[in-house]
């Protein structure tokens, strides 16, 4: 079933508008599995148009029943540990191994992008996974915002999920933010290191450690084994100095080469191990809840924002009291007093 | 100077209205070093009451143009590690080795506290510092909320700032949030640690260590003396997994003992390098001005939030669609819009 090219179509997916004759034919052809239909969906829920956001809002409701479960996978680490190389080996293996199993690739891409360019633009550094009939890889959306709520991502997720993907894996760049960000978004956070050892040759950013549910250490082969297996013992002693709450996962360490498959059998245990222990301890569920929550008020609050901000003349004079705070001239209590006196004459 | 009893007073802080004929007597007399009027000043400013607000911000903005500049710092660390007893030691020593020097002490007191009762709440904890003429000791105030914005605390630093304190102490107690938020309101973050090592015997959560700028481990005497060092070493060496920005401050990992003062000089000395870094790096401005604007925006965010949420009917809709977006029946992103809708509506 092929879309009628003469449709109305909007400025970014062309997709046609809910409700309208062809809505449903996309929406069916979508659910087929189409790949041309997916990625349209997927420029739709990214797109930061306000004129997008209602019919985002609409194909998010109209597959809200979908019963379909993923496991949602984070991947992290600095440039260049071998996130790619890690995926497609993971992602290769997976769907060698499990014939049921259809796998998504995406991306976070902070805005604040130091390196420039989207991270699987490159989509070659996954040769097979991205060639693969049950394997979808998303290039990354250029010039995503990745502010507090990051919609794009988290809407692409879904959308793959309900489609019957089980299994979403979202790769980060390393910097920090966008850890955090996907940390939101996943069932299990992944952190791959490196096999370097002390004095900050990790190159990880201050409080990525404690995010993550499993850690590997990269590059296990050759003459880098032995530094991978100190690194490992680095990480695990790091680890131990936080307290554990009650029933709490105990993050394991593992030494793995996607290049040569080493560890790779391990890995895949420590994952499963670590969905059983979350279903079993009602940690799954929870987990999933609270990222719902937090992203329902964080985009109301963000909502609320979007009001005031977007009408004339309140932005400058918000930027002009914060200007004050910054010099020190005005407190900040003040200067907030000031700045919402405004926003109640406006409201 | 005392005040006049008949005067008209808040219902909570005895504090004469800004601009009435008592007004500034008010002021002269905090400025002159009174006690029973900071303690005063110091109940307005941490009220919640939506009418001391104006009057808070009067005080705050009259002493704003105080050119006084005090050293804040911030002591956290889980119950039992001895803050009080580190507290009582380090002013103590302060106050007679620095003839000029006013050191007050103030507490975060996060609101869902598991200990009940406030912090200081024993005074006699701090037995030469509760009575010595140039420290004042606050204890610490009954159902203080700590969530995103600490004007209670925040302000309370200031004041003791502005009024001529050159050292102001804020407790914490090590609960995870209330570090986080307490290090958005210091200049240096001190973390005491237990003479214990490995496996989450620290008691620290996750992402404290993160946030130290000192660390010392508390008890370094008698048999818990190679305990002390033995954790001082893992901690070093789980501090070395984190990268360092350019020109990043170490964090110095010392031994100390409160009870005897041994390791307190080596201490004194590690605050110093920090402040003379700070300060010739930059950072220490720099922070100053990134906490100034955070708690611009984050209260400004805070108070249009309050503006909606206030009015009749909201909150209850609002938990509406918390409800389905927790029941999994609404996407979050729905729920946000069908929110909003109800928002602009009474905008």
């Amino acid at each position: 079933m092929a879309l009628n090219p003469n449709l109305p179509k909007t400025a970014n997916s062309g997709i046609p508008s809910p409700g309208g004759p062809d809505w449903m034919d996309f929406v069916v052809l979508l659910k087929s599995g189409d790949r041309a239909a997916l990625g349209r969906a997927l420029t739709l829920v990214e797109s930061n148009l306000e004129t997008d956001r209602p019919k985002a809002s609409a194909l998010l409701d109209v597959l809200s029943s979908s019963a379909h479960t993923a496991f949602r996978i984070g991947i992290s680490g600095i440039p260049g540990v071998g996130k790619s190389t890690w995926i497609e080996t993971y992602g290769m293996r997976l769907l060698e191994q499990h014939p049921d199993a259809r796998l998504a690739v995406l991306a976070v891409d902070p805005s604040s992008s130091v390196r420039g360019g989207s991270l699987l633009g490159d989509k070659t550094r996954m040769e097979k996974l991205s060639v693969h009939p049950r394997a979808f890889v998303r290039p990354s959306p250029a010039g995503t915002s990745l502010g507090g709520v990051t919609w794009g991502t988290r809407d692409a997720i879904a959308l793959c999920e309900r489609l019957g993907y089980t299994h979403v894996l979202v790769e980060t760049v390393g910097v920090g933010q966008s850890e955090t960000a996907v940390h939101d978004l996943v069932d299990c956070l992944v952190l791959l290191l490196m096999p370097a050892s002390g004095d900050g040759l990790q190159g990880i950013k201050k409080g990525i450690m404690e995010l993550a549910d499993v850690i590997a250490v990269q590059k296990a082969d050759g003459p880098l084994m032995e530094a991978a297996q100190q690194a490992a013992s680095d990480a695990r002693a790091a680890l131990r100095f936080t307290a554990l709450e009650e029933n709490a996962w105990t993050v394991p360490v593992l030494t793995v080469s996607a290049l040569t498959g080493g560890g790779m059998d391990a890995l895949d245990d420590a994952l499963d191990r670590f969905r059983r222990h979350a279903l079993a301890s009602g940690r799954w569920n929870d987990r999933r809840i609270m990222q719902r929550k937090k992203a329902y008020w964080e985009g109301l609050q963000r909502g609320l924002w979007d009001l005031f901000e977007n009408q004339p003349g309140i932005r400058s004079e918000w930027d002009q009291h914060a200007q004050d705070v910054l010099e020190g001239t005005v407190d900040p209590r003040v200067a907030v007093e000031r700045a919402l006196e405004l926003a109640r004459r406006k409201a």
